[in-house]
């Protein structure tokens, strides 16, 4: 690949087909692509010169003329940094998005976007040395908040001390010099779960993430849609309640104050404080605090108070994708995050509230599932973001 | 025309800027299809012997040789039928989406689709004779209320007996001979503000109805998004209130049951009848029945209680809005609709909400105006709907 675009778009639909689905015979391209087969051998001829593909061997006979079996450059390699409150989540892969190296570090994203992103490409000259790259022929960058994505700047992210308008994206593609696209890491989510999640046979879905705080990545026609300003999916700051309490983006009865990582956090200091809940207050005492990891281990435990909290934020959820899903209608919601992992509880009260609140038509076989992904949501999804970017001819 | 369809991408981009942009130079439509000179002409040449285009005559010179004007044939026809409540309105266009001839009747959805159909059926005969139109290229048949655009059939419509996926589009698609699309009118009215409106140069923005029932129409990247079943947009009973009125849905608190035709017609024989709105209880005397559009005057002639009605309805229009443009990130709001008369009063209090309650990135530069095309958003929506599908290469 080494930094060359396809030259048109049928060269673009051969090297997605490629990268999708591995490698194929000159004829299986010819008839996807819908090209005669000089047509289509022209367009190979010229990817094969270019480094672009190469030829793994024959394919077996179809009869007539041998076809021979073409791949994705396999010195090809896209980049994967993903960037969350806590951790640095770095993946090498190769022309077919398949993760050749991985590597995690703990950071601290307060410490300001120069400490953070110089730490970053500190690994990414690790992780180069280790898998013997020279160059990437893209890099995908997730970032825990808002971004424009035309311009790869992070916008007012919470939180996030100095990296408003931090050009993050210039200064990974300036050390790489390679193309570099900057997304919101729920957006990115959302395409590995479109890639190779459950929803990959969808075009148009949804991608809930329940974290630290809850987002929305919107699929339409297979790819991410960003809005006007590249803010789509904001769906914490949704209000659920004209008298809720105050959240942190100033409005009163948001989503996120009634749910998420910190209201979970606050709820249950509060429950285990108070004594209504044993179990909490033990972990209180042996930790010296609780997170919403603790919630959801004391709901997987069975206890009463625990279970309550997990419920009443899936019916909290549920009420703002049931008018979502009136809205837009998707094919699927995939629940994903780290609260995802309070599991069947979380879901059954999404499903009952939004089943139960949405049109019939729009629900009548739409699944509410949880993502199978994990962490390999937001690593496949960024080199397919930027993999998308670098296989259109522009 | 004359049923023929663009036999190539490139013959189908010529015939949709002549249709958006009128006639045109050859040299003009190779520069803007990114054509030789040579390709080019052999294009037009074969639009002009299928009678798809005509020569209007000779361009002004460039330099070089003469380039001649062509235009879409002017014997290309669309229909239009838009079939609401109570008035069926039908108009044929030519190939640029003008409005040759029009026509409205009074009918009664309630005598059922086939009643309903005759009477457009005989309409339609009508202006054919008149306008000396001896067939259409296509015909856009919009329904106020759920259509399965891909099927051709309303769903379960509200207050539509005898219309639940009764054959609409068959049965227009067999009397007229030529290619037909049936949606629902909001979808049709958010196209027409899309082609001849004030959302003309947006690509992704709503379109909200507020009339009998209350309605959005999603456009994103230029085209309508219709969701997974082609019901998205259903904003009407998205919950506004957990413990609100029962709405006919069957759940409360939903959206409509608090605004629109039917919730101000109740709100103000309530006013009426009490003795708090002098106003409305002399309108009541009079008609001896009270409509929304009573409401609309009464609070156009300062009556505190109907302002109050057309802010509360505001305000709760504005709760849900406020919600899809954190979602959704639009360019634009279009408020439309036979309640959108109700003005200034009424979008105050939708921005005012939509402003207070919605991300800053995503209502920094949003406009939320309303339409400036009435009844013919619905009439060109039509026209644009079935002529983007007529000029599409299948």
């Amino acid at each position: 690949m080494l930094g060359v675009w396809p030259e048109n778009p049928h060269q673009s639909q051969v090297l997605r087909l490629l990268r999708d689905n591995g490698p194929a015979s000159r004829a299986e391209l010819g008839d996807a692509v819908g090209l005669s087969r000089s047509k289509v051998a022209t367009e190979l001829d010229r990817l094969l010169e270019r480094g672009l593909i190469e030829t793994v061997g024959p394919a077996a006979s179809r009869g007539g003329r041998r076809s021979s079996i073409v791949r994705i450059a396999a010195a090809t390699r896209f980049l994967s940094v993903n960037i969350g409150a806590t951790t640095i989540d770095l993946a090498v892969t190769d022309g077919e998005l398949r993760v050749l190296s991985r590597v995690t570090e703990r950071t601290e994203l307060r410490l300001g976007p120069t400490a953070v992103i110089g730490q970053a490409l500190e690994l990414i000259n690790k992780v180069r040395a280790d898998s013997g790259t020279t160059r990437f022929t893209g890099a995908g960058i997730g970032i825990p908040g808002p971004v424009s994505f035309r311009e790869g700047v992070p916008v007012s992210p919470p939180f996030m001390p100095g990296w408003h308008r931090f050009p993050v994206r210039e200064m990974f593609s300036t050390e790489l010099g390679c193309p570099v696209l900057v997304d919101n890491d729920v957006n990115i989510m959302a395409l590995g779960e479109k890639h190779a999640g459950i929803a990959k046979s969808f075009d148009d879905f949804l991608f809930v993430k329940i974290g630290a705080g809850i987002g929305a990545g919107i699929v339409v026609g297979g790819a991410v849609y960003r809005g006007a300003n590249g803010c789509a999916g904001d769906i914490g700051h949704t209000a659920v309640d004209e008298e809720g309490p105050l959240c942190v983006c100033g409005n009163v009865g948001c989503l996120e104050a009634y749910f998420g990582g910190a209201a979970l956090t606050r709820d249950a200091l509060a429950a285990a404080r108070s004594g209504r809940s044993d179990h909490l207050a033990e972990q209180l005492d042996q930790a010296g605090t609780l997170t919403a990891v603790d919630v959801a281990h004391a709901a997987a435990a069975g206890d009463p108070v625990a279970i309550g909290l997990v419920r009443d934020g899936g019916r909290r959820v549920g009420q703002v994708l049931a008018s979502l899903v009136s809205f837009f209608n998707p094919g699927m919601i995939v629940i994903g995050g780290g609260l995802a992992g309070m599991g069947h509880a979380l879901l059954a009260e999404i499903r009952s509230v939004v089943y139960r609140s949405s049109l019939p038509l729009a629900t009548g076989d739409m699944p509410i599932v949880l993502s199978e992904m994990g962490d390999q949501a937001g690593l496949v999804g960024a080199t397919r973001m930027v993999s998308d970017h670098v296989l259109t001819t522009t």
